[in-house]
């Protein structure tokens, strides 16, 4: 089962990477008014059941794949 | 109008960072065929028009989001 996870920076916390994109977003000639970068994890897992498959995603999440305490997360589940 | 942009390796490029989090999911126990990693931008656009603010994005992924040669990039508007 193929599943999309987004980890995006939690709001309020700094995110250099997406300061520096706006900034240069700006000086490219776009009118922007933020910008924040974050990562996507394309994730292929075995489990067929999709209960089964979030479950194991969300403890991919807190293990590995986010920081819970600066980063937040989101599980789609593609099919 | 707020959107977000994925972007990817394309499949067949090479990608380090998705076989890195592979590989340690795997030690960790869980049963993944694959993982790939990219980006995830969320831009707030001062066009106000969902048509002129897609216009904007893709330039901004041509010119400074995403690298066309080797990652392909998704656009959603938000609202």
């Amino acid at each position: 089962m193929k599943a999309t996870v987004l980890v995006r920076p939690k709001p309020g916390i700094l995110d250099p990477q997406g300061e520096a994109v706006e900034s240069s977003l700006r000086q490219l000639g776009f009118a922007v008014a933020e910008a924040r970068v974050g990562r996507v994890v394309d994730v292929d897992v075995e489990a067929t059941d999709p209960v089964e498959a979030r479950v194991q995603l969300e403890r991919m999440c807190e293990q590995l794949l986010a920081n819970p305490l600066i980063e937040s997360y989101e599980i789609e589940l593609v099919g």
